[in-house]
């Protein structure tokens, strides 16, 4: 599907209005799951649960897991438990499955369990118990597996049954009798390479640098490994390197769009992951703590400005807006520079802070002179008086420079401590070098008028 | 390889000032490209030209198209243009190839160009036909084809030559006389079906709904269909949906990391893609653009302060920095929000700027009067008198409301003239936010003290 248009919408609400379910039926027919998803998340929710019963029985499941949170949750909310199995978990990969059943309030949860069957029950209580955040809670169990000393025959045989569970087939997976993870074997190889019918495993193997991970790593670890090995499917093991399940590159996909969007957020001062549509409380919730921020460092600086005694030199007043946000907009630079250096894993990590911060320095001196000089002169022509333009000028080096160190080292020193050096960009940052500016300023000024 | 650390990196810089080149290349053996790429990135170009003639010849190309670009555009310039054919663009796939040439001087390039045999030439030389930012350019052109009339043993024969070329098989393309794609055929089908000699392709093909996309097709449409479609491979067809190429989900990766950095940086006030370990002049470049932004915003602050006459009123003059600073961040929050939804295609084009508007409105309205409310108390509390306080409060919900609507008005008005919105948010949206938050405090300051 190209674009979804409003047209389009209008079109699917007046066929469900009408009862048209041929019609409906037949959109559906041509559609990606994803695409149904993208249709479901902007209608109403009767609308939704009407339509749920037109998909096909064998989508449903890849539909629900496209919507959007809020709501695939009300959807749930409005299914029963054995249309939860039936129609949605019996249908989608395991690890799919543990995140719609993660998403179910606790009760529901554990009834839902219940009427699994077993061997779907005991895969996804496995999968429940790993932590949010490892490697454990990112996999499915869907893989097909090998043994070293099947014959090629039995190997397929086996492979075929296996198929029938698993809709894409990544790597075949070569394990010994214990389990542990040997290597894969490529599609490609096995068939493309002549074999008697004596062949085992074992004489097409070739023992490769196949790259694993250990079920309790935390998901960053998934990510980089991926991207930096391009990686399609990504096994995991135990400690005794047991094949427990892989992962996949659409679920680390969705993951990098996840931190990207939160570091975003957090440069921008929305403390939670919303969206334009989500409600005004919500919004709210994201938006008002920065903002709460913002006005305890405004009254702080009120309170510099006020000690400082403003009224006997009202003109310095005109150029607190230029100290503040240049002392925001530097911090926030350098801030930014190091969070995407961090999160990008760039640098080894015991041998950092000192260089960096000297790097800042020159830097900020380089900028710093370059837009004091500019604001000397824009404020001599302005006609705003040596000792104002002198004074602006030197605390505008001293900001710019103190603002850099500070960028630089906030995000650093967090980063030291594992937490998250993202916290550091956006409105904090902003805020502190707001009133540090302000007291560099007007200390600089105290000193001009003495 | 887990963590490069310091004492690697010495001990490999040991090794190459000891000319230990067994056991360098020892180190070499159990890495994979892309960490033996880590590890020049991190060295001397001498270093990095000492340790280029102990990689394995058919891996050099591989490292080379993972260092970093600095790093490789050295790296090229000091190979000959023999060794950059034979060492490396004869090893690399043919959309890695491009991209190397593209980023040599053009003599240079037309020179390598013509050392290449005819076929890569050719091949090469279209590729470096499409623009950048377009699908062309993103794809390879390694894929794996069969007819649909050929029998299955002939494909064999023929995918088996194919595969020689081709690192990873993604999928079997199949197409028929013409060259026009029809979908593909999966290997696991071909494996695990059973056929007899006088099977065909056609006999084992399906058709499928084989998502496509235009050469000419704009990158981010690439992204959000891989993305939404799961895809690893996406086959790339000209107007006539003759097959050309294929684009692959870690090329897409790459691609949205680097979006996702772009809007980070733009959001952040730097407006190139820079790294803290870029050289000063790079750095400054990417900085001082803003910087300037803001210094003259800072100047146009001056002059609305100026103008109100400060001097008479100086205590107005202690709320500036809380104006400005809450001006901001709205405005930031606003513009953070509609730009992750546009990056993310969410709700349809045609439906937007109204809604969005008053949403914001009713939004800045609640945040602005908890805001207003909470600085009331608090300023009255510290006896800053009810004159200033209620100046303030009024000025704090009249410029919340501003800077949402602004906020969000700007980037949706960006993207419907196809301007990345992403320009919109960081310090463009601050600056201007301070000099209209100034003006409606002062404003307001003037209609209270009349």
């Amino acid at each position: 599907m190209e674009e979804l248009t409003r047209t389009y919408l209008e079109a699917v609400s007046d066929e469900i209005a009408g009862r048209k379910d041929a019609l409906l039926r037949e959109r559906f027919d041509e559609l990606h799951p994803a695409d149904i998803a993208e249709i479901l998340d902007r209608l109403e929710l009767e609308e939704v649960q009407y339509l749920w019963k037109l998909i096909d029985l064998e989508e449903r499941g890849d539909v629900l897991i496209e919507l959007e949170e809020d709501v695939r949750e009300r959807l749930l909310a409005s299914l029963t438990n054995k249309e939860i199995v039936e129609e949605v978990l019996e249908h989608i990969d395991s690890d799919d499955a543990a995140d719609v059943v993660s998403e179910l309030p606790e009760d529901r949860a554990q009834k839902v369990i219940q009427s699994l069957d077993n061997e779907d029950r005991e895969d996804l209580l496995t999968l429940l118990r790993y932590p949010e955040g490892t490697a454990g809670a990112l996999m499915g169990t869907e893989l097909i597996r090998v043994e070293l000393d099947w014959t090629v025959s039995h190997a397929i045989r086996e492979m075929r049954k296996q198929a029938e569970e698993v809709e894409t087939v990544h790597s075949v997976y070569v394990v010994n009798a214990s389990g542990q993870l040997l290597g894969r074997l490529s599609l490609k190889r096995l068939l493309l390479t002549a074999t008697s019918t004596r062949s085992t495993i074992g004489d097409l193997f070739e023992e490769d640098d196949t790259r694993t991970i250990k079920v309790d790593a935390p998901d960053e670890k998934v990510v980089q490994m991926m991207k930096k090995y391009d990686l399609v499917a990504l096994p995991v093991v135990d400690d005794h390197n047991r094949l427990l399940g892989r992962i996949t590159i659409d679920d680390v996909v969705d993951l990098m769009e996840e931190e990207a969007e939160k570091d975003y957020q957090l440069a921008s001062g929305l403390s939670d992951d919303v969206e334009s549509d989500d409600s005004l409380w919500e919004l709210t919730r994201a938006r008002l703590p920065w903002l709460l921020i913002g006005l305890f460092g405004g009254l702080a600086g009120a309170y510099v400005i006020g000690a400082f005694d403003i009224e006997r030199f009202p003109s310095m007043a005109l150029f607190i807006p230029l100290i503040a946000a240049m002392g925001g907009n530097v911090g926030v630079q350098s801030a930014a520079i190091v969070v995407q250096g961090l999160a990008a894993g760039r640098s080894p990590r015991d041998a950092r802070l000192v260089p960096r911060l000297m790097k800042e320095l020159s830097l900020a001196l380089l900028n710093g002179t370059i837009c004091a000089a500019v604001i000397l002169c824009a404020s001599l022509a302005l006609g705003y008086g040596w000792n104002l333009s002198v004074t602006v000028s030197l605390a505008l080096i001293a900001v710019i420079i103190f603002a850099a160190l500070f960028g630089t080292f906030v995000p650093l020193t967090l980063d030291r401590f594992k937490i998250d050096p993202a916290l550091a960009t956006g409105p904090f940052i902003t805020t502190a070098n707001d009133i540090i500016g302000l007291i560099i300023y007007f200390g600089i000024g105290v000193l001009m008028a003495a």
